[in-house]
């Protein structure tokens, strides 16, 4: 039996960043492509290049970094689009430009206002146009789902003429299940033989989308588009980990099937998107929900004490999750600090390290057990972190439920130190009012969470903060962390408003 | 074309409650069994009653109070599981048991130890003794996934004889592809004709649970097993609403199945469910999450103003989620509040309106803009509320990042006030540190949230945290809400030492 190769198209990038409240800035795009590189994605969709500067220049910097995945723009039909996203992409080893236009009669007649014909010649032209640029060119019929199939059989010669290598059908509005999917999937490879690859995009706005891309490898796809931990417009997309290891998992039925992706690199790659992104994976998500390997009643922890595979179909060290991992503590020196580091997955560069084992010391000196999650806590936020224009240096609190909450902090900015105090309605928001009152900002704040990293009272608190700083900006994600809650909520603040600076930075270039 | 009704079987309330960290007190499951209801939900699993003396009290409530679904309760294959079960369901108006015995090979070597022949003769001897106490028999072939089919056919035909009504094909570990369950269901559906209804039940450890579910249908089956939110074991079971919103939003090819689900109760259903598990779904989530119905690309946005439909398959109002809903404020009356209560599907008795209407009065002053969400909020936490054993009377923080974080409290129980103070890493851990003096307990943190319930710097902080209170005892969730963090956590801490007490008295009982 040949192995058919699935190729791993990764969208976290592009389609995830599109979660609301996902923004990336292009520090935390590139740590994330070279997390999905290590971790075996064939095709990196790293951003969508004429959306915004920002976009522009994470793709550039990751194009710069990446050597053996694809790296892959999107672009609409459209001439601009794709000479912004050639331009984005041109530094990269292996290049591709992904183009689309609507094809379904709903779209094509309210959104596009363009008759089927009119569809295809501007198909055939953006395509045509992007194979001057390089050669290695997808297409999609967005709302694939929901178009005509005779008129999707059709566009698609017509782009394949034209020179397109890969052609995409996505269920843009997740209607689709998964036999109707693999049906559609069925026709078309029928018709497109051996002349190009056939890929899919499931969303999952009616919970089958992982369902539907397994369905449609079974009828002919050989490339699945996918995000970590299931990132994307509305529901989100299929998730990568959860095909992967499906497929792993019944290597007994799909033994036909493999995909390139390095397994054990699942739970650290996951963790760094909900880190980077603040969106926690549900507990009860499959594969990286922090419940998903654990056994809560009697009868299954008995079960799994008297052997193990009554219970458990995969062990949770396939993905890279060590339960019986070493606890470093005060004691632990800089040694096995680093082999821990590089046995969590990290690969950075020795001055990095010293900075990261200062803090880890601090961190140490708080907390008597320093357990992985909170090293991968450590670390993310370490490696994520742009240019510290707003320092912190002190903090102060005071509140009483029968008085007024107060905070009092001293700021470096320019060279300078300003020291202020405000009152809020309790604590967390005389933290926000008196650093907006002394960087002279007005932040308006659009999502709040904290999370104790591992287990105990004095637990490694993870403060995410989302916040709108101009009218109509997006929402920037701010990330704190200590065994102060109240320190880590100052400190993501302050990490939201020097990545604010930081993207209206890039903005200029 | 004959609609075939298809039976929705909850099991938020036993197996849901198996997620680790899901445990719900008697008066949280009651509420939730009777919204449950109100959803029309046509089985209730309200637990598993020889589990603990908790769980029989929660079974039993909900027996007295739920009349229009029935309510089964889980036992083994044991003639004590089973009476008990039938003494916890005494005064349901409509009563289940449900008893199950592992069928695969796996388990009846290593878990039970027995022969498939013993097997089969406990499973006859569990339905006819349960058979005796009533007449709606639910029989399970646990891990049925990796079970024989042929002694599949075997065993139900047996347990039928015995009076078995309802045949459940759990998918145990979440083993099956949905093409595979498919076939399954098929197979037996074939052997068994009318002489009993069908049933599946499957895990989500691939991602495929509700595909599943929904291809089991197809074949035959006529209960589907599921859960709010997919709460359950490890990645949890297949979602209620995903299952149901399939079904209706894809009528054009489920014409043929219904469910007697009333949708417009689902948001509502699915808030409940995390606000007293404090599990909540990620926001990428299908149907509940608080994405699922957000656009945020451009071009999506763009499609969706020109015409609804180019991104939208189903519309949020559908599930009972109003974006346009009045806001309420602090001149808003009682007569307004309540409208609100009403429209947001609460039924509360006037004398606890009463109490809650203060709370929100007292909300209103502290934040401008009551949101939806908040009065879920403040409702949620309002009725699953157990007798409050300690009550918080004062609490007063101090923090300085150069030196002691420190709290003090008053706290009165058993007629008395006791005052202390206690320094701790942070004021957060200062707080738990003197409750945890001033009530003599030592309490051991297993997770702490915080959550904007909505926008803005002033928005209620809801707070959960899980504590366990004695060695080897199950976590008690704890819940908190105030726009003061730190108050919020300090109640969501007493608030867990109170369902904490409430439950051990449960247990005396």
């Amino acid at each position: 039996m040949k192995t058919k190769n699935i190729i791993i198209f990764d969208t976290t990038l592009r389609d995830g960043e599109q979660s609301p409240g996902a923004s990336m800035n292009a520090e935390e795009k590139t740590q994330l492509a070279l997390q999905l590189e290590k971790l075996g994605v064939d095709v990196i969709e790293a951003g969508f290049a004429v959306a915004s500067p920002g976009d522009f220049d994470a793709i550039r910097r990751i194009s710069d970094q990446v050597k053996s995945s694809v790296v892959c723009s999107l672009a609409r039909a459209l001439d601009n689009d794709i000479k912004v996203a050639a331009d984005a992409i041109s530094s990269a080893k292996f290049q591709r430009i992904h183009t689309f236009i609507a094809t379904s009669p709903i779209h094509m007649k309210y959104k596009l206002k363009m008759t089927p014909e009119e569809v295809i010649k501007k198909a055939v032209n953006a395509v045509a146009y992007a194979k001057t640029f390089c050669n290695d060119i997808e297409f999609s019929c967005e709302d694939a789902g929901r178009s005509d199939i005779v008129f999707m059989k059709e566009i698609l010669d017509a782009v394949i003429e034209a020179g397109a290598t890969t052609l995409n059908i996505p269920d843009t509005v997740g209607y689709r299940m998964p036999s109707e999917m693999g049906a559609i999937i069925k026709t078309l490879h029928k018709s497109v033989g051996d002349r190009a690859i056939i890929s899919v995009h499931n969303h999952n706005d009616l919970g089958v989308a992982v369902a539907s891309s397994i369905e449609s490898i079974l009828n002919g796809a050989r490339q699945v588009e996918c995000t970590i931990n299931g990132l994307g417009e509305r529901a989100g997309n299929a998730a990568l980990e959860e095909i992967v290891m499906a497929l792993r998992t019944r290597h007994d039925i799909f033994g036909e099937y493999d995909t390139n992706i390095n397994i054990n690199e699942i739970y650290h790659t996951s963790r760094l998107v909900s880190t980077i992104t603040g969106i926690e994976p549900q507990p009860n998500k499959a594969i990286v929900g922090k419940n998903a390997f654990l056994h809560e009643s009697g009868i299954h922890q008995n079960g799994v004490l008297k052997h193990m595979e009554t219970y458990e179909i995969m062990k949770a060290s396939d993905i890279g999750f060590d339960i019986n991992s070493i606890v470093l503590g005060k004691h632990s020196g800089r040694y096995a600090f680093k082999d821990k580091l590089t046995k969590l997955g990290f690969h950075i560069k020795d001055s990095e390290i010293d900075k990261i084992f200062v803090r880890f010391k601090i961190l140490a000196d708080a907390k008597k057990e320093i357990f992985d999650e909170d090293i991968r806590a450590l670390v993310s936020s370490e490696i994520s972190k742009v240019k510290e224009v707003f320092k912190l240096i002190t903090l102060q609190l005071s509140d009483c439920n029968l008085g007024l909450a107060n905070a009092a902090v001293t700021i470096s900015y320019d060279g300078k130190e300003v020291t202020d105090a405000a009152i809020g309605n309790g604590t967390m928001d005389a933290v926000f009012k008196v650093i907006d009152r002394v960087c002279n900002i007005q932040g308006e704040l659009r999502d709040y969470k904290v999370d104790a990293v591992t287990k105990g009272k004095n637990a490694l608190a993870r403060v995410m903060v989302k916040v709108i700083f101009e009218e109509n900006k997006s929402i920037i994600t701010g990330h704190g962390l200590s065994v102060d809650t109240m320190l880590a909520t100052a400190n993501a603040y302050i990490d939201a408003l020097n990545s604010y600076f930081f993207m209206k930075g890039g903005f200029k270039n």
